[in-house]
């Protein structure tokens, strides 16, 4: 069973991602670190006593659709009207609006121990988020005053509705339709696809953000507008009131997350009887220019994504350590006691169990940095809050896709360390490996994410911003040569060796760009992304290790630097010389 | 749906492993190039056309338990006979007993066709294969007689019964305990988990190979027998009789492979009313020489397990290609056609098909390899059979876990590929990356596979015989260098550097023997048999490169060259410098 690793979380966001120094700076005034520490614990708690112990019971019974309504499993509704009066949805809500205001590296750690508890319950909360978010930054007073005091209080949920079966990734291809009403309304009229959080019982309204095309509208991104599609009409109280027309015709049968009802959403179809056709809906920010609005919550939208890889990673990491101590099997080199040794005594298995931790260490490492990041961009001004919005963007598509990955990977590993258990549904590891693999798809794929960091990122500021990131970590591999530990081993000079590889196929796609090679830098994305995350994950690792100096830091800081970041050569080379051989062998591809 | 690539895999038997060559040296003088066409083409028709159909509804339903029986999924038990009639359980049998008696490269392109269609239908007949051999090796003639022709046409089924709760990997932990009877058969007691068809309506008699301890039996996996258990006692003309004291009590919830039942079985718990407790079971072999008797067949089920890998990953990789030639999202560089481009034109998606055919290409070369080595084993006499039984020996560790890692990877990036589509079980895809993730675990974890690999293997003929394998590896990597074709690109020498990444490795590990660092040796075992993998599969791809110069052969051997196979050193440098920081971070894991 999880429980939040609160010491952890800790560290990362204070020594590691900057939070600790940011505070004694005074960039966060209303934070003090204990107030940093009884956050996280408290949340830890309700992670791991409130939402873990509902996780299975949501898998087996999963979220199921009759007449339109979708039930949800046995004790959830229980649970999140828990969540919601324990004050987290606000917790990173505008306090204008009766959020806490706090800084979002809480907000993503709390959402790192919602996941970890549960993924598909942490999923509907994470899509009300990003709902608040677009309202906040681009809806008209009215429908904030309406909407969000009761969105961040939790009463209602908000969903996201981009996907339709012909546009996935690309957006340009919409044709949900909306029509303008004479009271300066709208009416939005097609289906929306694979709606997390579409339709529950969690709560007495929804709150659908819709992208729909207006008759006028030019083609491609630039003619998509976000309009305000609620479940049910507000009354002149608020309160729920008309039922519009908006439904729910289906929900999926997943591979994973069976417990968030991923629905089919039919806007305009007649589902209101008392009425014309046409949900009815209300204009976000101005006509044409929805994608922006969306891009303001998908960024964030991807940090979210990226935790639920941190925290299936740690909750598959806690299962296979526990399952390896108790385990007998066999004899381990140097085990003296009686019978058969624990598993964790055999050097393979702590091989599998050391790349789960040191992955999962460094992916949080990463996701707090891109937080921090976005948060210093919001507690500063002028230059420097441009500079850390630069960093917050180049992060992002890292943070988004290596945590995502590393769950992946870290799942599987948790499975095997279970031997034949782990592939019985009971013991708990095949779920993390169902429930992760959604994660690297979602939010833009991984793929678009690397074309995202190589196209659009590296770039920034003529690729200086990028280069001086890497000599931000360049001064962390020093850091570690510096401080003179033999328990470091070889750990600064395999740093060194990454960051090196990062900066020579940083610089060849930076080449790329300016040479029209764009193929070249297409094929190398992927690779590129996970080169930088090893290195930037090996720099952070040992940031954190000098600053603590305790000896656990340090040996999986050396276990990352010796056995996992050693993969960066052939990254690189990957980048710079794959791209050829890519290219001949994709003609037989049809 | 799977359509067997019946060109490949006639390729890498007679290209690439050898039995193009062997046929030709009148190895096995039954066979000719025709038949072993007639027979793949024949094969992949069945598998195609016949299983791979059935595959989802038996996803979807699953094998069904109620009272102590156990019911197949729908058209499941109709398509078993089929298969049957159509002698395909015949194939690699042993003649004398009415099989066809194939050389094992054969049985085992099949496998691969028929796991492709559905891995949880190969399955039971897998487990029957073994039995066949088992008993043919071990049993007496009398035993023989009775059980094999029904067996090797398939009339009855076959299980393998080892694993009980305590006793996974560790075989010395067993309890399950075998007591004399007057009339020379003994009686069994006991209950096994994870017994893959140990209960099934597809045939009248299942019949059970147990291991056991006698009462006088030593310690430890000395003292194991081995006893043949079947569901009925056959009567006086060997039909199904009494019932036996043997029953399935109960089949597990499983991630994948829904339709092969896992059962839990037990032995003389009284089930057959009418007699004493006890279930009636006949020695095979030698009292307490039970375990030699199931390395028999586990040798050779390791490489049937290896199929599995090859064949989900062919399968993933025909849907994620097919879909990526319909879906299209988005503008590819160079696409000037209308609309939005085929994914499959996205350099991303390419490199990630790419990956998937590559890897599944050296897989299959790799088993078939092994396969080859034991039928020359015993096509040949002398010193002959015993190089190549050493070479069989040597590979089987590697064909078991490189194909199954390689499975579980490859169905990961299926799923993928298809976006949202591949997280709805309707698709496909993620039943795939389901049923692949048991192949790394069962028939001895891949990290025990791995440990085979260098503690077992590498001494064989004083270090000497793998020594000779890498020898033969790098005249592969000459042959591409001396072709001197310019579409190799720089494969002959990047696979040369995996080579010596591979001799770097062995002889460091050979080192840890003599040296007594055998610590270091296991600590390094996983990225040892991985760096082995890499360097054959890319050595044995240039060698079908060069035999066949067919362009796409060469476009696929160098891009494995070159975006894969660079990998080793990484992989080298873990095995060699890995164990230390291994060690040291080992000790937080308690």
């Amino acid at each position: 069973m999880y429980r939040a690793p609160v010491e952890d979380i800790a560290f990362a966001l204070n020594d590691i991602a900057g939070l600790g120094a940011a505070i004694e700076d005074g960039a966060f005034p209303d934070l003090t670190p204990d107030l940093v520490e009884a956050i996280l614990s408290e949340a830890g708690r309700f992670a791991g006593e409130e939402v873990a112990p509902l996780a299975m019971i949501g898998d087996e019974q999963g979220a199921r659709l009759q007449d339109a309504a979708v039930t949800m499993p046995e004790g959830w509704k229980e649970l999140y009207r828990r969540w919601r009066e324990g004050g987290w949805n606000a917790l990173s809500g505008p306090g204008e609006f009766g959020g806490q205001g706090l800084p979002q590296m809480l907000g993503v750690a709390a959402l790192e121990m919602w996941n970890a508890g549960s993924m598909a319950f942490a999923l509907g909360p994470t899509l009300t988020m990003g709902a608040v978010e677009a309202i906040e930054k681009h809806a008209s007073e009215e429908l904030k005053a309406l909407y969000l005091p009761r969105m961040v209080s939790g009463e209602w949920m908000g969903t996201m509705n981009l996907t339709e079966p012909q546009a996935g990734s690309d957006l340009a291809a919409l044709r949900t339709r909306a029509e303008r009403a004479d009271d300066g309304t709208y009416r939005i009229f097609g289906q929306k696809i694979f709606i997390t959080f579409g339709e529950h019982d969690f709560t007495d309204n929804i709150v659908h953000l819709v992208l729909a095309r207006l008759p006028d509208a030019p083609a491609g991104t630039r003619g998509i507008s976000l309009f305000l599609v609620p479940k049910f009409l507000p009354d002149g109280e608020g309160n729920p009131g008309a039922r519009n027309d908006v439904f729910c015709s289906s929900i999926e049968e997943k591979l994973g997350i069976h417990a968030s009802p991923t629905c089919t959403m039919i806007y305009g179809d007649g589902f209101a009887k008392d009425r014309e056709p046409g949900a009815v809906g209300f204009l976000v920010g101005e006509e044409n220019k929805g994608l922006a609005c969306m891009f303001t919550m998908m960024n964030n939208a991807r940090l979210a994504v990226g935790m639920q890889g941190v925290a299936i990673a740690e909750a598959a990491w806690q299962r296979a350590h526990a399952y390896a101590v108790d385990r007998r099997q066999g004899k381990a080199p140097g085990f003296t006691g009686e019978g058969m040794a624990p598993i964790v005594l055999h050097p393979d298995v702590q091989r599998n169990l050391l790349t789960m931790k040191a992955l999962t260490a460094a992916s949080r490492a990463i996701a707090y940095s891109c937080a921090h990041a976005t948060d210093m961009a919001r507690a500063k001004a002028g230059d420097a809050a441009r500079h850390w919005q630069d960093r917050a963007n180049l992060l992002t598509p890292v943070a988004k896709a290596f945590p995502t990955d590393v769950g992946v990977e870290v799942a599987s590993i948790g499975v095997q360390i279970h031997g034949g258990m782990g592939f019985i549904e009971e013991t708990g590891a095949a779920a993390l490996y169902r429930d992760a693999r959604i994660a690297p798809i979602y939010e833009g794929t991984n793929g678009i994410q690397a074309i995202d960091l190589v196209v659009r990122k590296l770039p920034t500021g003529g690729g200086d911003h990028v280069a001086g990131y890497i000599g931000e970590l360049r001064a962390d591999a020093e850091a570690v040569r510096a401080s003179n530990l033999p328990e470091f081993g070889r750990t600064g000079e395999k740093i060194s060796a990454a960051l090196d590889d990062l900066d020579a196929a940083t610089r060849f796609l930076q080449g790329c760009h300016t040479d029209g090679k764009m193929h070249a830098a297409l094929a190398g994305a992927t690779p590129y992304l996970r080169l930088f995350a090893l290195a930037a994950g090996a720099a952070y690792l040992g940031r954190g290790a000098v600053a603590s100096k305790a000896p656990d830091r340090i040996a999986l800081c050396r276990f990352f630097a010796e056995n996992l970041a050693g993969e960066t050569a052939a990254l690189r080379e990957r980048v710079i010389d794959g791209a050829d051989s890519l290219a001949e062998a994709a003609k037989a591809l049809g």
